[in-house]
Parts: C-alpha cells; structure tokens; sequence
C-alpha cells in the first residue's frame, strides 16, 4: 500500500504535517502547549485548481515541495499506506515560509 | 431488479464504497474504529455536470471507474435492487486514488 | 374535480410517488422500515425552468414521464381531486432510473 | 374606501384566497384539517417585475386572474377596505391551475 | 430645527406613516388590534437610488407623494424636528396605493 | 499626537458625532433617553472607495463635511489624539442633513 | 530561525503590532483598559492580492511600512522565530495613520 498516491480534486491540497522543534534562545526544549498553536507543512500534492465563472480554470497559489503555514483549525486528515496526511482548500492556506 | 440503472442529475456522482483491507506492517488486522475515518470507493455513475452562468455544462472531476476518497460526512445512500450505493456532489469527492 | 391540472412554475416538478415492491431475493416482503428510505416517483408535470442571469430559460433536466429517485427529504405535499401529488425543485431530484 | 386599489411593487403579486370546497366522492364535505393543507388563490395584481442585473425588467410568470396554487408558509396578509388579501413574491407560487 | 432636511442616501425612502381611519361599514370605529396590522405611509423624500454591478444607477420605484403600503416588520424610527419619520429600503415598501 | 490623521480604506467613513440638542418647544432640555435614539455626526474623512467586480473604484456617497445621519447600531469607535471617532462603513449611513 | 520570513497567500497581511504609548496631555501614563481598544501595527509583508472573478489581480490596499489601525476583532497570532505577529485579510484593516 505504500505506493498509493493520491491526486487532490479542485483547489484542494495535500499536505504534510511538520512538527517544528521549538527550543528557547538557551536550547531548552518548550512543552507542546507553548509552541504548537501555529502549524506548518510541506505540500505534497495540489489538485488542478477551481474553474472561475467563465470556465477558466485557477490555479492552486502554492506548489508541491511548499513550506506552509496552517490554520489553527481546519482540514481533514486522511491516511495514506501508513502516513496521516492532511487536505486544505488552497485558500484556507496562510503563508509560504522562506528558511 | 438487478438490471435497473441511476443516471445521476447534475453533478451528482454514484459510489461503490470499497472496504479498505487494513493490516499493520506486521499483518495484522487493525479493529474498525481505527482504520475507517475516511472512506474510499469507485465511481459507478456520473451526471451530466452542472451549468454554469453562461449555460456551458461543466462535466464533473471524476469519470467512471475512478477509485476517489470520499469525505468524512455527506453522501445520500441509496438501494438499487440488492445494492447499497451513495450518491455525493461532485465537489465533494476529495480526490483521486492511484496505486 | 377530477379533471383539474396543475402546471408547475419556474423549475418545479410535479411527481406521483411510486411505492417501490420490495422482495428478497427469495420472494419474501420485507418491512417498510427497510426499504423505504429513498422513494421513486414519475414525473407528471415540470415547470418551464428557471432563467439565468442573462434571461435565457435553463429547461428542466427531467421530462414527463422519467421515473426519477426522489431525496429523503424535500418535496411539498399537494392534493389535486383525489391523487397525492408531491413538488419538488428540479436540482433536488437525484437521478433517473431505467429498467 | 371600497374602490382603494393596491399596485404591488417590484415581483409581487396580489391574491385573493380561495376556500376550496372539498367533497369526498361520495359528497360528504372534510372537516378543515384534512383539506386545507394547501391554499388556492386567484391573482388580482401583479408588480411590475423585478430588474436582473443588467437592468432589464423579468416580468412575473402569473397574470391577473391566474388560479394559483399557494405554498404552505408565507405571504403577509393586508386589508384593502373590507377584503383580506395576500401578497406573495411571484417565485414562491408553486404552480397555476387549471380545470 | 423646523426647517431640517434629510436627504436618504442610496435606496433609502423617507416615510410620514399615515394613522388609517378605520371603519366598519356601518360606521363604526374598530379597536387598533384589528386594523393596525399593516401600515400606510406617504413618500416624504427618496434617495438617489442604488448602483448595480456596471455601476448604473437604479432609481427607487417610488417617488415623493406615493401614498404606499409598508411591511409589518422593519423600517427605523427617526426624528427630525418635532416630526417622526420612518426610513425603508426602497425594495422593503409592499405596493403603491390609488384611491 | 494631536496631529495623527488617519485615512480611511476602502469605503469607510471617520465619523465626528454631534451631541444634538435637544428641546421642547417650549425651551425645556429633555433627558438623553428620550433624545438619542438616533445620532448625527460630521464627516471627517472618507475612504477611496469601494472596487466594483470589474475593478472601478465606486467612491463613497458622502463628503468630508457633510453631516450625517447614523443608523442605531453599528460602527466602531477609534481614539485619535484626545478625539473620540466612529467608523462607519459608507452604506451605514442613513442620509444627510441639510438646515 | 531567526532568518525565516513568511511571503502571506492571497490577501492576507502580516503586521507586527505597536503598543501605542498612552500619555495625558499632562503626560501622565494611562493604564492599559482604557487606552488600548483599538489596536495599530506596522505592515511587515503584503500578499500577492485576490484574483476578481476576471482572473485579474487586486493588489492589497497597504503596502509594506504602512502603519495602520486594527480592528478590534479578528486577525490570528503567529510565531515567527522570537516575534509574535498577527495576519489579517486586507479587508479587515481600518485605516492608515499619518503623523
């Protein structure tokens, strides 16, 4: 089952969950209640996007290989082979973070 | 009664819904309430599509046969002769499932 | 009052529902709690259909005389003479059976 | 004040409701709850329309002295001397009736 | 403060309710609870009206003087000098009344 | 701080309330209760405009200047230096006064 | 992570929030209830706009360095590296302040 890929429909996109290490100035690891308000991820699949009113067909506004920002609620969580992955609308996504 | 056949309305598309075998790497059966939080199942029927403002048909995402995961909630079930299938919107299918 | 007829407006659809016979596969009558969740009906009289934006009439997608699948709720209750007679919208319907 | 003369504005329409005799077949007259689930009306005005976006003027689909056929909900009843009468928007008429 | 003006802005119509004189027609005067169930107003002043999506401008459907029939509900009390007026959206007033 | 100006987005509209005052013919000051239902107040500055959906920029109706009438409920209070003002959005605002 | 920069998706607009000094004229510090129900920030990064439904791109109304004025509500807290920052839709924000 490891092989099974999924291809999003619409604007909707597939991301993977990242759980930021989250260490003080000093490196003192922060209990998970501190830090985990914010999530980010990795996009791993867009579908094709959403048709506008004259059939036009928008493009998603991330790509794959993506670092996001996400929402503190929403998406749905699906699971594939043995990964928990996550579908976002592309709009409901916040930010693309640059290292 | 098992010959009769749904064309589906507009964007309404009929579903087979696929028992997804679950094991652990190991090969263990994993119980119900673990594995079966998103559905999966192939596509038996789709309508026409639906119009859009100009009256162009817009034909929907997914074609017959196509294995797509299905969302948490929505979906009507229906009874066609010993069958049990389900009807969803189009945009409601979340995406395509290749192997 | 036998000979009254109503024609539906806009997109509306005039259905007599069918009580569908339901038998095992052995012959045996099954209890209405069963079978009865989705309905069937004929579609006896569609309105003109509704007009877009543009003031161009979008016709109905069912015609008199389609045996359509019928959603478990929606549908107002009229009684034309002697008959039961049901309306519903035309995107409410869910599909068209054939035999 | 017997010949005030109401001229709804935009799509509405004026109806003067009717009691619907109601004969079982042998003649025996129902008690009210059993008949008068669904209201009959005739029109007496009707606006003049209401404007699509482009600005032209979407007639009414009823005329002055159509048989209507009423929904269950809806319509704000006003006095015009001693008449009762009702105000519905044209597109909640369910359908015209015809003998 | 006598002299105050107030313009409505958009589609706002400006309204002196009118208190109608109500007689049985054998004369006498009925208790407020039967007849004041809807209201009569006179156009004291209307706005420019409202813009559509092209931008063109959409006259109200009343003018100054209409005597017309008001909607039970809705409408904001107002006070200009000692009179109290009502302010409506043009699209909110039911009918236009001709004696 | 006293010269911070601020500038409207959109189609909002900064807002100076004026404290009407209020007497009976006769002279006498009425109590607030009675008087403030509904308030006035100058315009200090407007915002661009609103963008139509073909992206021309609708200005607001109003001017700095002109005064106001402000509907019961709504905008929100800002402090700018030792000043109290109310931002409304352009289609709020009930109508202009003229003495 | 102090390096890391967030590039916000569609309208959205990062700000980093201004503790607004709160001083009487006498230059006595107020306490912080009853200055700070407005909130003001400085505009950190831009999204790319909204695409109207011709596809083309409204830009947002700020622009990097912009100081303006925060809703009372809305907007959602995010960490990046040290900084607390907050994003909010284009739409939301008030105003622009000058000094």
């Amino acid at each position: 089952m490891a092989a099974r890929r999924l291809i999003p429909l619409l604007d909707r996109v597939l991301i993977d969950k990242v759980q930021a290490v989250s260490k003080t100035a000093g490196g003192v690891l922060l209990p998970e209640s501190v830090t985990q308000k914010v999530n980010e991820g990795i996009v791993v699949a867009v579908g094709p996007g959403r048709r506008n009113k004259d059939g036009d067909l928008l493009p998603t506004n991330v790509k794959e290989g993506d670092k996001v920002l996400l929402p503190e609620y929403g998406g749905s969580q699906i699971k594939l082979g043995d990964k928990e992955l996550y579908l976002y609308r592309d709009e409901e996504l916040l930010g693309v973070l640059k290292d």
